[in-house]
C-alpha cells in the first residue's frame, strides 16, 4: 500500500520552541500539559526531569515553573511572580498576541468578541486578558441577543478555521460603527489544512495523528473525513486497527501541531508491517 | 390604480439638513450641485437665490461657499480658505465620518481601502482624506494583485450595499494582520432599500425617482428591478410615460435620498391621472 504523508504536518513552530524551552530547563515542572500531547510529555519527564503539576499551589519560591504552550490566565501567572516562582514562558508568541490585544483593545474601550473554545486552556488565558471581560463564541447564533457597545474588537482561536471567523466579523460588521477584525489564525494551522485537504481528496484512507483533546488535530479530522470517509483520528501506533486497512490501496498520513515525529514514525512502521 | 409609497423612502437626515442650511443662506452659492437632484437645485435658486459654481477658481474673497452634501476634496476646500471665501459646510456628517476616518488611519500607519466609485464626489472627497492615498475599489476582483501592509483600515462609500462591503471585508480579513472594518454605510440608505425591497416583492410596476446620477436612487432601482420585472428609474413626473400602466393593479413607488416630496407629489398625482 502507497503510504503519503502530507505536504505540511505536525509540529508548529510554537511548539518546537516550547519544547526547547522544556528540555533547556531541567529539574523542572509545567503548569498544566506543555502541549496537548501525553507520549511527548511523557519523554521531557522521562529524559529531561520536566513532571507536570496541574495544581497552582503546587508551586513554591525557587520552583521553576515551565508556562505552557496555550498560556495561562493573567491572574494565575501574576499569582506565580508574587510566590516568588521562576517562570519560564513557553507560551506560543501566536498566543502572547491575541492576549495582548484583549488588554490593549479593552484598555481603548472595544468590546471583546472571542472565537473559539471558552474552555480551552489557550482561550482562557486569552480571555482574561480582557480587562472587563469578553463574549466567547462557536457559532454565530451565539451573538444573538448579546449586547454589544458601537466599537468592537475579534480575535480568534489560533487554531479555528478562517471561513467560520468571517461568518463571526460578517455577522458584526453591519451591526456595529467599527468592527476592528484581529488575524490571530495560525498560519501553520492553515498549511497543515490546507495539505490534509489535498491529500484526503486523493487517498482512500486517511489517518491524522494527535491528542484527542488537540483542537487543531481535531480540525484536521474534521477536514480529512470531508474528504475521504475512511478517516480516523488516533493518538499513537497502539489505537490502529489492521481491518480498517483491507482492501486500501493508499493511506495518507497528517498530524496536529503538537504530534513528535517519533510518534508519526511508529505510526508509519505499523501500516507498513500491516500492509 | 392601487399606489404605494414605500415605508421609507426620499430625503434622509443629511440632505434635510444641506437644504436648510442653503435655504438660510440665500444669496450663495454651492460649489458643485448640493444634492443629485437638479428639480430641487432649480428650485433653491429660483425661491432663495442659491446658485450653483461648478469652477473653484470662480469663488472669491467674500463669496458665500455652500459645501455641498457629499462633501469636497481637502485640496480644495484649503483653497477656498486660503482665498477668504465664507465657506459654509453642508456636507453630511456621514460623509465628513469617512473623512476622518481616512485621515486618522493614514496618521496611524493603516492601508486604506476605500469601497466605492473613484468618479463619485463623495469619494473623491473622501479619498483626498487619506494622507498616503488609498485603493478605491468597487469588486474584490480589483484587490488582486494590490499590495498592502499588514494593517488595513477599510470604509464604504454611504450609499453602498453592506452584503457587498462584506465581500471586500472577507477578502482582506484571512490576508492581513489587522483589518479595521468601519460601517460607514448609511443607516437611511438601508432603510429604503428594506422598504423597497419590500414593496417591490407585492408591486406589479415600480416607479423609483430621483437623479440619473444619485448613486442610492440607482442602488434603489436595482433592488426593485430584482424583484418587480416592470420597474422604472424616474427624474420627475415628465418621464412617465403612460403605457407603462396598461393592466397594472398595485404601482409601487420609491424615492431616492435626494428626492424631495413635492416631485414625488408630482409623480403621484400623474399616476393618479392616467389610471
Amino acid at each position: 500500500m502507497k503510504i503519503q504523508l502530507a505536504e505540511k504536518y505536525g509540529f508548529c513552530f510554537g511548539v518546537k520552541r516550547a519544547i526547547k524551552i522544556a528540555e533547556e530547563n531541567t529539574n523542572s515542572s509545567t503548569y498544566g500539559p506543555l502541549i496537548h500531547n501525553s507520549k511527548e510529555i511523557e519523554r521531557l519527564n522521562l529524559d529531561f526531569n520536566v513532571s507536570l503539576t496541574e495544581d497552582l499551589n503546587d508551586f513554591h519560591t525557587g520552583d521553576k515553573a515551565v508556562i505552557r504552550t496555550h498560556g495561562i490566565p493573567k491572574n494565575e501567572l501574576a499569582k506565580l511572580h508574587e510566590e516568588s516562582v521562576n517562570v519560564i514562558d513557553a507560551t506560543c508568541p501566536y498566543v502572547t498576541k491575541p492576549q495582548q490585544i484583549c488588554d490593549e483593545m479593552s484598555e481603548s474601550g472595544y468590546d471583546i468578541v472571542i472565537f473559539g473554545d471558552e474552555k480551552h486552556p489557550e482561550i482562557r488565558g486569552v480571555k482574561s486578558y480582557a480587562q472587563n471581560g469578553a463574549y466567547v463564541v462557536t457559532d454565530v447564533s451565539e451573538l444573538e441577543g448579546i449586547k454589544l457597545g458601537e466599537k468592537i474588537a475579534i480575535v480568534a482561536q489560533t487554531t479555528r478555521k478562517a471561513e467560520d471567523y468571517l461568518k463571526i466579523a460578517d455577522y458584526l460588521i453591519p451591526r456595529h460603527k467599527e468592527v476592528r477584525v484581529f488575524n490571530t489564525i495560525c498560519n501553520a494551522t492553515f498549511e497543515n489544512q490546507d495539505a490534509a485537504r489535498k491529500l484526503s481528496r486523493e487517498a482512500d484512507i486517511m489517518i491524522v495523528i494527535g491528542g484527542k483533546n488537540s483542537s487543531n488535530t481535531k480540525q484536521l479530522f474534521s477536514i480529512a473525513a470531508e474528504n475521504c470517509h475512511d478517516s480516523y483520528h488516533i493518538e499513537c501506533e497502539e489505537d490502529i486497527n489492521p481491518k480498517w486497512f483491507e482492501s486500501k490501496n493508499f493511506c495518507g498520513i497528517s498530524a496536529g501541531a503538537s504530534t513528535p515525529d517519533w510518534i508519526i514514525q511508529k505510526v508509519i512502521d505499523t501500516i507498513e508491517e500491516i500492509s
